[in-house]
């Protein structure tokens, strides 16, 4: 893979965020004895740097009742050194649709000696691990793991981290694509090679969102990201008092981390996972609050935002689903300790634009769950690898 | 990258036509120092494997005033080792179309080292080369080489030729994902190395072609398509007495050959060119006729059909450039010797039910241009190579 250099880095306490990357090309052939001398724009990430990452990383696919040839696309683009690891919501009534992404996972590994797990987000055994941990945060009353994508991927970091992972990467299950996920493994790879700091996030920004109305119209925005993204620069530009633009990933689903990372951060439920994760990373390291970690400040919490060469072409979810993200996305940048009066101002202007909210209305507070490194993860691997054949979609020989 | 052995093969003389074999995983990972035992199904390419091929392989990239952001797609897509080779007949006037893409290409292999030609298909030298080589099939009433994908194809062969290749593959410029064009090439490289005989052909079909109209419809085979294939088989039934339904990419655009394979056999003009191969295949090697070449009879030509894994999304032409893809298609088919009165009635019956001929009108005759092999490719790359750095879009430095 060739991608471009960093060509400008925002500073906020001991946080970095990297402007936009681009891929420019994906597959940059072997490497060579003496290695051509590249531009000074430009770094080559070798395919031997790339699966040395892989084979430390975990790649997450939450998924909830969606088409099954969708799924079945997703695992088939995961490069074959990642562990997949699948946490289903899908329905075990009157169809039985996560016995159905069983098989179809199961049957993909059978041909391809991949490594997955698949487990569902309800399963007694995996609430047990959760309790025992002492992870109450993500239990709902019945004492089972709560709805919601957000808490299907923490169950999976810890699941990723008792795997003896570094890093765990999220891919949403209903891509078209194949090969646009094998280039989102492949970002986050190249993303960590880069990253100076063993705290690091990668964050994909698609090249083009293809909106399906009568032909193709390749939007390089869609309105929710568009929003969220000016609040989050607003937010650090009221701080600095210099604007900036360099947030341009602030919802992105498809995003990876490493677990040193991963486990220190607090995490917001429902769609407002994504931008919390930045929220918390300024909260805890940009220097205006409390360091959260002197250790992890003295090394710094890198950034990196990459952009795919493929196009991210995905199920159409509707209008409804795009104001379902923009309210609780726009709710953890209003409620951060962070966040000025001109921003909270200019959330709520944006969201009374969108018939989001009416005018007397705040965006409601996210539910945010402690970090994993609260809990007590050796507990939690301790039920699970009990049960873990049980999760294999690779059958022992 | 996994793939199916072929399960099925269909033998006509020495020519043998494999079923087709999906791609179960983009990327395999790793070669292990222990290969794992192989489910009996199931063939893992390794990567070293494909790189071996790529380098030998030529990227033919046609193109005629298509979307430049469409194009520069493309090349990105193309694996590094691969040479890549643009044909372009697209406008010089009002707007110099070509330059643009000149300048995209110069610009990507700048940034990436990636060996690239650009040539346009009137270019005076080529034109000149073809006419010294005695090429004359391929030149129009003003000694330029004639339009048409065909024909640029097919100069794009000789200058693979020159440029000491085994391989050549073609890729339509008007793919929308680079991730697509990745796989293509890929998957020839795989067939390349399954192949036994080193006179192979490996044609594309597509898992899913996104129908846009309303949403997404995920339609497997194009009307075209259906046609080509069910005419195809007619006449390869008909001839063995069995009745078969082997061939499923009669049409494929996206296809590679070995340029032994190549050089040998004949090409009809415009949108007949893909079918034609087929056909000039089955004349000249199945036996019915007489053999074409000794030699490539014993070691016998092998077709390999390849389903990807990404669906293929491209610029919708609209109706009348499929019926436009029809009707030639389906005279190669009718025009050969090998021909019976019952597909022949069928193609009429065909093409009447698609309003593309009248009641008592034939497909048309293809316009057939001699073998490659029949001309001197020698003086052909005497001519090239004097002039090659202004094809390079790759500067010296």
């Amino acid at each position: 893979m060739r991608i471009e250099n960093p060509r400008y880095t925002e500073r906020f306490g001991s946080v970095r965020v990297n402007d936009v990357q681009k891929v420019l090309e994906l597959d940059s052939g072997r490497a060579k004895e003496i290695p051509l001398q590249e531009n000074i724009a430009v770094q080559k990430i070798e395919e031997d740097t790339i699966k040395d990452i892989e084979e430390k990383m975990a790649i997450v696919i939450p998924t909830k009742d969606e088409k099954l040839k969708l799924f079945e696309g997703v695992i088939r683009g995961v490069p074959h050194e990642c562990l997949i690891i699948v946490v289903s919501n899908s329905q075990r009534k009157p169809v039985d649709r996560f016995r159905m992404e069983q098989d179809a996972i199961k049957q993909f590994c059978h041909f391809t000696h991949h490594q997955a797990l698949i487990i569902h987000q309800k399963d007694p055994i995996l609430a047990q691990a959760v309790a025992e941990a002492g992870y109450t945060d993500l239990l709902d009353e019945d004492e089972r793991v709560r709805d919601g994508k957000a808490e299907g991927m923490v169950a999976a970091m810890l699941i990723a981290i008792m795997a003896n992972k570094d890093y765990v990467g999220f891919v949403d299950a209903d891509n078209y694509f194949p090969g646009a996920v094998w280039e989102y493994a492949k970002c986050y790879a190249a993303g960590f090679s880069m990253a100076k700091s063993p705290y690091a996030m990668v964050r994909i920004l698609w090249h083009y969102k293809p909106k399906i109305s009568a032909g193709m119209y390749f939007k390089k925005w869609g309105r929710v990201s568009e929003t969220t993204n000016k609040c989050m620069n607003s937010l650090i530009s009221t701080k600095t008092g210099f604007e900036t633009d360099v947030i341009k990933t602030g919802n992105a689903g498809e995003h990876a981390m490493s677990l040193r990372l991963a486990e220190i951060l607090p995490y917001a439920s429902g769609y407002a996972i994504e931008p919390q994760e930045l929220v918390s990373i300024l909260e805890g390291f940009g220097g205006v609050l409390p360091v959260a970690h002197q250790t992890v400040a003295k090394h710094g919490v890198e950034v990196l935002q990459i952009e795919t060469l493929n196009p991210h072409l995905h199920e159409e979810k509707g209008l409804d689903h795009l104001k379902g993200m923009l309210l609780p996305g726009l709710g953890a940048v209003y409620h951060t300790p962070l966040c000025d009066a001109e921003t909270k101002q200019l959330i709520l202007g944006e969201l009374q634009q969108q018939d989001a909210i009416k005018p007397d209305e705040e965006p409601p507070k996210p539910h945010i769950s402690a970090p994993p490194k609260k809990v007590n993860r050796q507990k939690f691997a301790e039920v699970i690898k009990e049960h873990l054949d049980s999760y294999s979609a690779l059958e022992k020989k």
